[in-house]
């Protein structure tokens, strides 16, 4: 089988290099950013087009939401599979008359950052039984995690995603703001970090809270009001409303 | 040296096991609940009691912010040294004639959850160089990470931990919910959430967002609020909108 994959960005190098460990022939990486382009096939000696599209079996396209629709345009064949790789579009957003599929990497990449793709959770998506078999098949010598999936149930697990995953992030950046302005190493928080999501594989998170929001320690709360501003108070303020309200606090 | 430990809590509790793992004598553990007191004293052949506090060289105070001041005043030696275990409590809120110090470990604790503790962080801060080695000394046993501290400095460090593990926790409990809805097993984010942390070993949180904020991706963020409603809907836009400052995005 033929596979082209669309894209530089992060997924697509990822994707990619799953692909070649795994040893899943892939033809061709096509995108617009030569630069990138060069980067991932020089890396993983794989042929790149920012022109020409090769004919291909299936076609996975790693573009951003807002290119997804058109990038589809590209592609003239019709007796092929195109999957895109997003969590908040349906399949049918795919612009040609090809049969439309959806392959769906639960994980957050980084180019600069290795990572293990056997634990990716893949959510697949296709019109008939035979394209859900192709993808089941290549998603699985990549990961232990294949799972189908409808666009309904695709938003809410990448909305789950952007609380678990987004905005925990963005809570260490702004973490790491306030312990930088102190000149407190940021090292310091990993441990904490750590047993934070280890607790959570043995324990519901909602059991699992602690800190002065859930022990409603209203001195506290406001002592740590008074060491902040901007956006890390508002942050603070509406993270300890929505505990009050989860854990149902006077 | 006799030490003893006050209250019955999740940090009481830890900080006796974590004494005995290490053969740190400790005499006895004081508290109000006599519940709680009987399980650790059964767990960890501890000495327990409700009424008759012993005499000891130090006193370590482990109960909620709230009860630090009062629980303190039934010290009624003036030769020992008394600790408290807050990350917002000045030293001084030690109501009693004996030195005061305040020995804080970096972490979360939960009962139920088995922990590490030799990479627990713990900050010190004493009244003179003495008491500061005593202090040392102990944690040293327990932990390779021993520090001073300042009150000034433990309160950021307290606050830096609520945004890096409070509220990380916080979020993982309204994830939970979201996906619960869709009955979504959870499980299928601990990959995720697992890349999330580790990526900050390696690359700064700043530098390491992903997510349809930090791309801007308007037609996401309002398809994902069209999902959402009530705390985690504030939630959402806090969070998008702080995102958007630390990016400075249009």
């Amino acid at each position: 089988m033929q596979t082209v994959i669309i894209g530089s960005g992060n997924v697509a190098f990822h994707l990619a290099k799953a692909f070649v460990l795994n040893k899943i022939p892939l033809t061709q990486i096509f995108g617009r950013n030569e630069k990138e382009l060069n980067k991932i096939s020089t890396e993983l000696n794989i042929p790149y087009s920012t022109e020409n599209l090769n004919e291909a079996d299936l076609y996975i396209i790693c573009v951003s939401d807002n290119s997804v629709e058109d990038i589809s345009g590209i592609i003239t064949e019709k007796d092929c599979l195109v999957a895109h790789t997003s969590g908040s579009l349906p399949k049918e957003i795919l612009m040609g008359k090809y049969r439309k599929s959806s392959f769906y990497p639960l994980q957050t990449f980084s180019k600069s950052k290795a990572m293990d793709y056997s634990k990716i959770p893949f959510f697949i998506e296709a019109e008939n039984e035979q394209d859900r078999k192709i993808l089941f098949n290549i998603a699985s010598q990549i990961s232990k995690n294949v799972m189908e999936s409808t666009y309904e149930k695709r938003k809410y697990i990448h909305l789950t995603a952007v609380f678990a995953c987004n905005f925990v992030n963005h809570l260490f950046a702004r973490a790491k703001e306030i312990s930088d302005s102190q000149e407190i190493p940021f090292d310091y928080f990993l441990p904490l970090i750590d047993e934070t999501v280890q607790k959570i594989y043995e324990i519901d998170p909602k059991s699992a809270q602690t800190g002065p929001a859930v022990r409603n320690d209203k001195r506290v709360l406001e002592l740590h009001e008074q060491l902040l501003n901007g956006e890390s108070l508002e942050i603070y303020k509406t993270m300890n409303l929505s505990i009050k309200k989860m854990y149902h606090l006077p």
